[in-house]
């Protein structure tokens, strides 16, 4: 028999949280207070975030103990397992070694939880009592949902419009696990009622449910935000993935050349990536690292790399980042999940170093790869995952064009069964490629900020 | 740290199917031709089915080495994960100790694949060109285009109306195989004509959709017909799933005392239970085996052990099952995979010798217990394992009042991904119990065959 699987027993849990802060070779830029353009404080931050992940966000520790109460929550679907994907490299005629780590194996259906959970734990140390958040495909709110109902807290959901009303599966989810579910735009929130009064028709967007969820969470002193992406201590709790599979990979005897991941808000990308870029930082070595992205939303290899709001109503501190401007709404394509404007500072920070490249593709061609990979392997993946294997794909061609025997490690980062809409619209046709949105970036980008800018 | 759940590395994947018929004190009665009487023998199945089957069909054999190409194949999702309950069990304050084998790890999110992927193998080795098949809530139907599209074989699945029209993404799922899907009764088939004749808005029932499918199977040589459910060679390939838990509660340091698993074909109890069966009926021991099905669709606890057909237009043979008459169409209750009208022969044969006991739960407590699984697990289970769960918190809340703290190894044979309306339909308030219905399944067995009945 040749080995499809290879699977780590729960203590196999890693017991640290990599951070590659600690071997950046110039440090990350700081984060700026919007309003006096210097840099912000732990302090400013609280009224928001539990302390400790204020903490893990400013941290350039290499390595943060991960609490065992923790990693036995994790154990819940953790370690997960890395996969070779036989068939596909048959399927594809190519020398190349495909391996996926299989994040839909968590009980949400993808990585989100991996934080979540965190995030929930530090607020109940805490003794907070509501989490608030935002969720754009659902896939987010589903894992806060699950994680708050593990930690006995409330747990307040903006979802984006377009997908409350196109996704009532993943509500159905967020509900079962007990979260209350609310529409963004909404009434609930001055930031919501200003939008709906310029447009009662607003399919809403990340930036503006973030805005939301933020205001309640700044207005109410037993309610603090959650974020699943894009900030310093999500990518954190992500690097357990890559953690794993390179133990994983250990047991099947290979390293990795080329690692793959699709990038929205960054996070299930830096999971995989993350602890190989700092293991070359380190120790040297040929490791390519590519980050995939929509085309409809290209922040890393379109976007100016410039401090920005993280959300729409300009609530936030100011990060730098790769950025499409906080007020671009991208198009209704169906990866949810990619559908930000920014990019996590840590990933932008990476790619402008040189640590990791960047590449972007339409969602046609994503969904030709996801067909082709189910077919292949049985799992059917998420759009934004499809992401991902288009870009393995492509990798694999070019072994086969070069006859090298190349070893892919790519991040699976979820399951499509919340997405099965998208499946059916791509099977009837009705999915195009959207153009590249030029004009609305232009003008998102003209809106920058003027600090850290200059 | 306290381990949650139990792995098993490829290799370990059991290399023979248990066959309990080698076991059982006495032997299952015969099937019988419909026209004469007579017991049939091989040939009589030979237009349907691949002949590596039917050998397995009617063999007494202990084990039955299972073909290394299947096991290759297997590894794709196999072993799966045998979990320690330990949240759930701190919820009901029980000292009992709930191990659930999760077979919705596996690519399609239930164990129909199990028997999918071997029934696709043989018939592709015998040079078959097309499977024909029906699903009730779509679970069979994607694990048979699966594993169709696995071995290169065409696949047309006839799907129960009902279910066509409101699980557009399991079909989406099907197609994403390559399947064919048909909204049963159809116009495609004598049968399916015959009966929009009499009632064009029929909703449709497995019985129904078995008769389509077996009629195409027979009027073309290039095709034959897959079942999943009731055969006692698609029992025997589920087999893999308790000799896997077995294996894993050694590691865990324990043995079961009660194994619960939900029947509505009898195929993942059977999977779960037969082999412990068989180990009792050879070397003795205490356990107890709970097959739980819906009271809406009462086969084991209220049906007859009688001769019947196992599809509506009788053109399957007659086989000694619990039944509640061929032509009973069960309400339209949310657990599609357990409304058929007969159990499995060996299931209906297990339970008259004593080797097992079954009871009834309505879907209203059933998708409670559902609900309180999913927030202390995380997994939210398909409608029909909710079955499994009720009985098993009924049991581990029995320990509670006794004290005991006994071993339980429940088969939690799918999600609810796909079945997520269901969950909506009960957070609203819109499901209700259904009465037994006794007049209804009065009348159908009414009508059952006099051959065997005598």
């Amino acid at each position: 028999m040749e080995p499809i699987k290879y699977l780590l027993p729960d203590d196999a849990i890693p017991t640290a949280w990599y951070n590659l802060q600690a071997d950046f070779p110039e440090p990350l830029p700081p984060v700026l207070n919007p309003g006096t353009g210097q840099p912000i404080g732990p302090d400013d931050l609280a009224p928001l975030f539990a302390d400790a992940l204020i903490g893990q966000e400013v941290s350039t520790e290499r390595w943060i103990e991960i609490p065992d109460e923790i990693r036995q929550i994790l154990a819940q679907w953790r370690c997960t397992p890395l996969f070779r994907a036989r068939r596909l490299e048959k399927a594809l005629d190519t020398p190349a070694k495909i391996y996926f780590k299989w994040e839909g194996a968590s009980p949400c259906g993808s990585h989100k939880p991996n934080t979540a959970v965190v995030q929930a734990y530090y607020n109940k140390m805490q003794g907070v009592k509501r989490i608030s958040t935002e969720t754009g495909a659902g896939q987010w709110g589903s894992s806060m949902g699950m994680a708050c109902q593990f930690f006995d807290l409330e747990c307040l959901v903006y979802m984006v419009r377009v997908s409350y009303d196109q996704k009532p599966y993943r509500r159905a989810l967020m509900e079962a696990y007990g979260a209350t579910c609310v529409s963004s735009p909404s009434q609930d929130t001055e930031a919501g009622r200003k939008i709906l009064q310029d447009d009662p028709d607003c399919r809403g967007s990340l930036g503006i449910a973030i805005s939301e969820a933020v205001e309640v969470a700044a207005k109410d002193e037993d309610t603090k935000y959650c974020l699943g992406r894009v900030l310093n201590h999500v990518l954190l709790h992500q690097t357990v993935i890559g953690q794993e599979a390179e133990k994983q990979l250990e047991m099947a005897g290979d390293y990795p050349d080329i690692i793959i991941g699709c990038t929205g808000g960054g996070s299930n990308f830096a999971g995989i990536a993350f602890p190989f870029i700092g293991k070359k930082l380190r120790d040297g070595g040929d490791l390519r690292v590519v980050a995939v992205e929509p085309s409809a939303c290209p922040s890393l290899t379109k976007g100016p790399l410039r401090y920005d709001f993280g959300d729409t109503a300009h609530l936030t501190p100011l990060v730098k980042m790769n950025t499409l401007g906080s007020t671009f709404v991208p198009p209704g394509f169906h990866s949810g999940g990619l559908r930000y404007h920014g990019m996590a500072p840590m990933v932008s920070h990476a790619l402008k170093l040189g640590l990791c490249e960047a590449t972007a593709y339409n969602q046609l061609e994503s969904f030709a790869a996801g067909v082709q990979f189910a077919k292949a392997e049985g799992i059917i993946p998420a759009p934004e995952a499809n992401h991902a294997i288009v870009g393995t794909i492509h990798e694999a061609q070019k072994c086969r064009e070069s006859g090298e025997a190349k070893t892919i490690l790519v991040n699976l980062s979820g399951h499509g069964h919340f997405d099965m809409q998208a499946y059916i619209d791509y099977h009837a046709g009705l999915l195009r490629d959207y153009e590249y949105p030029e004009e609305d970036i232009a003008m998102a980008l003209a809106g920058l900020p003027s600090f850290g800018n200059e």
